[in-house]
């Protein structure tokens, strides 16, 4: 373990959306730079822009490379990797090159944590059809990551006040979620919550609800099979290895004693039995840690908002807790290359 | 249309569940009788033994059959149907022969109502393991009417005070949700959704939003096909036809714009997709409406809550509710044999 501050490195995400406004506006706060090296890999014009524009009060060093970062100077950094057009972009308008750029940022960064010249990621939102448009098969940031660093399966875990849950499936067609579900995959996710809790948020016995797929848990197999045959099996093995873990319950019960406290996070099965319960509780607040890779990294909740990119309107706290939460992560050591 | 007041029916559902005890106390409220005349269908042993041991303040009108009604009684009246041996009935121990008898009051109300001697139905909750022990093939008591009446499709809202929702399929696995979709279907519950908020709920040209069912409603087809393929041209056609119907959108976005008023109602394509925002916002408030059927037929949104049943603790709120929107549809006359 390192006990040097950590280096969190920052991606834009798509530089048409609130990516730039809420990284910037993140790192005004003096909460970040005892507790971090953040630096920025951006397109430093699109940043110029936004400062400029939105008026945003915020002074960085601009480097070349990663290992110019100098101990004496807290940051924050901004490695430009891209020149993009300014009179070719507008806030609101994706294009398929400056998405290519972020996913840029994305590949750039997992070479900087294997090398250990980083030890997070936190990443802003990109436009996940520019990911496609680029030529790219992943549906979204988390896969590509998992793709590049032949990662076995990922899952999300969105962190908020009220609620921590993980999702085993993500950002699938419903239709296939069965398919995708075994035993071992729902073990693993629940094996990975586990440890998220107790080494990356100090939970020391963490009590876990795993919900069923099906209505009402499935209710005794009276609507489908996936509760007995898989998740159940799941339950146990992580029961048998000494985790506090119950379930499979309906999914309204899961949330509902998870809100009243009985649970320090849910093990969910897809994105919208997860998402649908975090957003209503949290809105856009709350951030997500990716299950899985073998490095740090966070997100904020939202997408790229590109309704309100350039307002000056857009929440940065879903960021701000996004690199703090990356940097506590990443003291913590809870997981490494 | 009747301009007397109707008769609704209140099935009492499982005996050893919370029915009888939330039924008891919604009926000492004066607010039912200058709507309806409310019979309860039930095992006049079970009601006495309620009434009894919770200390609950109330009588009724014994009668054998519907006929002997009388104009000049308000009621309540009690219907006894069955006579369950009460050494051998306890609180919280459903017995499949005792729920049987639930799906007989069902089965008896329908024929009532057919022949215009009730105009609603109220069902307390049944153990759904009891119905498929007494031999039948139906997961709960709405696809149990749909098969004696003969529906080709019933679906369920869901009315809160902050949400009313409708979700396309039921009480079925997951794993076959995809495959019952179809534009028919969709289209089919976003009318019927419609006629329910204009006929049943006087909101006059409501506005509708309607969900995807894969992640962010599908993403433009990253995330699944049915949104083009099912969902859009459902949604067309009620706009062809007049309605104020958005959609397919990601559910999150459909609820928190629900939340904020914009919209009259959802609709949802799946249990879960349904059920977990209404219960986080309404927890066991609210009420069900049976979209499809013939005639009305309402319903709490809580299950028999053995784990309660017997201690006096049960919110009748539900119950209240759904017996006076019962009466409220019935004189609107939105929907008739």
């Amino acid at each position: 373990m390192s006990y040097s501050k950590p280096v969190v490195l920052i991606t834009m995400g798509d530089p048409a959306g609130i990516g730039p406004e809420v990284i910037l506006k993140s790192l005004k706060s003096e909460d970040i730079y005892w507790r971090m090296t953040p630096v920025i890999m951006a397109d430093e014009g699109v940043l110029n822009y936004t400062r400029a524009k939105l008026d945003i009060d915020i002074s960085w060093t601009t480097i070349r490379d990663i290992s110019e970062i100098d101990p004496k100077n807290a940051g924050p950094y901004v490695l430009s990797m891209s020149e993009i057009p300014m009179d070719d972009f507008a806030w609101g308008s994706p294009k398929a090159d400056q998405g290519l750029v972020a996913t840029n940022y994305l590949i750039k960064a997992v070479d900087f944590i294997r090398d250990d010249l980083a030890q997070a990621m936190v990443t802003a939102p990109i436009y996940k059809s520019a990911l496609v448009e680029a030529g790219y098969i992943y549906p979204g940031q988390s896969e590509l990551l998992q793709g590049i660093t032949k990662t076995g399966h990922v899952s999300r875990m969105l962190v908020g006040d009220t609620l921590k849950l993980s999702m085993v499936t993500g950002h699938t067609p419903l239709k296939n979620v069965s398919d995708m579900l075994s035993v071992e995959l729902v073990y693993t996710v629940i094996r990975n919550t586990h440890q998220a809790l107790t080494m990356g948020f100090d939970v020391a016995e963490p009590s876990i609800a795993v919900t069923g797929l099906n209505p009402h848990g499935g209710d005794a197999s009276l609507m489908g099979a996936e509760e007995e045959a898989v998740i159940q099996p799941a339950v146990s093995q992580a029961r048998a290895e000494g985790m506090n873990v119950i379930g499979p319950l309906s999914t309204s019960e899961v949330y509902l004693r998870a809100v009243r406290g009985e649970f320090n996070a849910a093990v969910a099965m897809y994105h919208d039995q997860g998402v649908i319960p975090f957003k209503l509780l949290h809105l856009d607040m709350g951030l997500t840690v990716t299950l899985g890779l073998p490095f740090v990294r966070t997100a904020p909740v939202h997408g790229p908002a590109f309704d309100v990119a350039g307002q000056n309107r857009a929440d940065y706290r879903s960021m701000l807790g996004a690199i703090i939460t990356a940097s506590n992560l990443a003291q913590r050591d809870w997981m490494n290359w």
